[in-house]
């Protein structure tokens, strides 16, 4: 591997009702009922077997429509900057993004999952079983996000970050 | 974007106390008091403030010596074969790692953290919050892993997935 840079290429698409990052919800916690379908390429799709064991998945993908990265932004949910490492905004020096959702039902490279916060189309990269064990950390502080939880049940993005 | 290929270069290096694939623990859970020093590379430091405010933190990173990819696996966890998405092995199409680690201490561009699950040297692609909200789902399901958890405390690769 040339330890310069990294190449990937995407394994699947992801298809959600939000066309566009302005409107679409900053996490998936946010609008658990949100449905979308992630659509792995047929000639990966054989990695998908017993993915229906689990009820919750990672889906890593790439922040295909944000703008360039920057090291410092304000985020959604304060008004202060932060440096983007503390931070779950999309413009980051390795655009990547990193949603649980929660798996629904398969049929064969298809995946109905639910809880989906990413614009319709983006490039799908990986997808992990969430293991409670190995990721659920209820112990962990929430930084700065503890000042100022969104009151409503829904967050949607205002469109800062995107192209 | 070019939508076929994505590339992205390593933010830092992550030092841990293991050399080689085999007698890695498999999952930083696994080796709560494994330490490990993540170097972030000068031109992104700025990124980094305020991530201090978070106990834990997210570790993106490249599976820099692990095989070439495959679809299938039996994974440390278990002896029957699962496809490579409902499992956590390194050998996947995108070798993108994930982890979660506790962060000790900050000092400029260095991250003290615990719980390391990497090999010495592994190139870091992006570091995010971890934020319990967002990202702790105590009600998901294990999958295959139910069926036969580690007993000891520990659980270390015996170097199957590496090079």
């Amino acid at each position: 591997m040339n330890p310069d840079s990294i190449a990937w290429r995407p394994i699947g698409v992801i298809h959600s009702p939000f066309p566009e990052p302005a409107g679409t919800p900053i996490q998936g916690v946010f609008a658990p009922e949100a449905e979308g379908v992630v659509e792995v390429f047929e000639e990966f799709a054989e990695g998908l077997r017993d993915v229906e064991m689990f009820s919750h998945l990672y889906l890593l993908y790439a922040f295909h429509r944000s703008g360039p990265p920057v090291l410092s932004c304000v985020p959604f949910l304060d008004t202060q900057p932060h440096g983007v490492f503390a931070t779950r905004a999309p413009r980051r020096p390795n655009a990547i993004g990193l949603s649980v959702v929660r798996l629904l039902s398969r049929q064969g490279g298809v995946l109905r999952v639910a809880g989906v916060d990413m614009v319709d189309g983006t490039p799908l990269l990986d997808i992990k079983p969430y293991v409670p064990r190995f990721d659920c950390r209820p112990e962990a502080s929430s930084g700065w996000m503890k000042a100022d939880p969104p009151r409503s049940g829904t967050a949607v993005a205002d469109g800062r970050f995107g192209v």
